[in-house]
């Protein structure tokens, strides 16, 4: 899509800065792949993420896209922890499989100085059709910014 | 905006619509006001709705602006409890206050037969200026269908 | 919605820069009116904006939602004239009257040092549904940047 | 990414509908390619798509977006004339090439019996990286109503 980088964070490094910076939620998720300019995030769906039937809620859903997003972005760029997100799009395609994994595949499509875009595609994991997309921006703090300092 | 319409549920019967439907979130959330093609909601926000540094969490945010869409539409259509989200956009404009609630403007925009789509603006409570603006579409089942059933 | 800041530019100046900046469409446009936060712009609607049966087409109505992003932008931070698009979400509402001008109420609810953000109404002129609403971020550029002196 | 779907119209099929459609702004496009859920669409950049500097303007872009939309979404279900967008989020990403033509990759991501959703990928011709992405939702008529007969 754009220019093929090598990630500069594995699916370890990911997962401590997640531990580090969002550690509410970070069990919630594992990084089951990164290559570059993509990673693939997994929900471990448990009753708290269930609406009745057994589907995922939509804001499970909100934040598993948005949790791939900040991560692919950072496995680009390093870890710099304050990154927000600026906006977001989402479509909800199918009632995902009851109680089961949702998998997110997020892909970099811009890499600026400022911001980030990105575009998500989650599934039920082993089914074939998407049960949302999303595209996600992210604002990438200025470098020297206090922000920028988090891991250091 | 659209046809002024008076809703044909007020607060009391939303409320209890939505522990009916969504009983796992529904203590989160409480209807403040409803008036033609609008509604106030917010989100009496705790522990879990919290990030580090005590700012609201952004699937919190989603999360009242889709209750918030729901709600507005089913005010103006009578209770139909499988009406589903179907896309949103969300712009995050400001840090959330520390550890206070949200509130929810939202407003009905177009409500059509297969569809509604509503914006809707977040505050946090006593704030002039608004923390995220959401749009959001939902789709009404046909009337007569097995989901129009749920509250008869 | 956000403190309220007396615009820097009027009507006038936003039209001389319209001309400066987007010759090819400035004559499409007028603003209207230009308050704290907000302005009016009108798109006079022509053959060249038309689908079969008279309606107004998508381009031209995402067209007009844009330039009001970026007069309203201006209007409050001076003229900067290489501010950018970096995403829009629309929903279309309602199919607009025949051959009928198209009005945009756009309202600035974020005005940062890099982003503007902005929700813009349309309708046509003399109805009062809307039949499209815009949401629309500008990535405005640093001061002092080339970009900046345009209008010098 | 959906159930592999052969096309039921081939790109001489979707051009001719779209002469007959859309006669306006037929010209401007070709189809370049149609396959299982997916179509490729060209914009002939031309003098009226351009703004300073020989860019693409961003209506042009929104246009290319929303008629490939519009193509892969009939491509699939056969020629209902009256197919209407009803939202879409758009990303600009980078500056289109001066006086080059765009290139659109679009995939339906969901084929409903009253919605389709696409992901459309925009590129200058011959470079390898996005200068925008969309997302477009259409309503598809009901079979048998009156916009199903137009090619009929």
């Amino acid at each position: 899509m754009v220019d093929k980088r090598e990630p500069v964070m594995d699916a370890n490094a990911l997962m401590a800065l997640l531990h580090a910076t969002f550690k509410q939620v970070a069990d919630d998720f594992t990084v089951d792949d990164v290559k570059a300019n993509e990673v693939t995030v997994r929900l471990k769906v448990g009753e708290k993420h269930l609406r009745p039937g057994g589907t995922v809620s939509g804001p499970s859903m909100f934040a598993l896209a948005d949790v791939s997003a900040y991560l692919v972005t950072l496995a680009m760029i390093g870890p710099k922890a304050l990154a927000v997100t600026t906006s977001c799009s989402l479509d909800f395609l199918r009632k995902p499989a009851a109680a089961t994994d949702l998998i997110a595949h997020a892909q970099i499509l811009k890499l600026g100085r400022q911001l980030s875009v990105s575009h998500i595609l989650l599934y039920s994991d082993g089914h074939p059709a998407p049960v949302a997309q999303a595209t996600m921006t992210y604002a990438i703090p200025p470098a020297g910014s206090k922000s920028d300092m988090l891991m250091a």
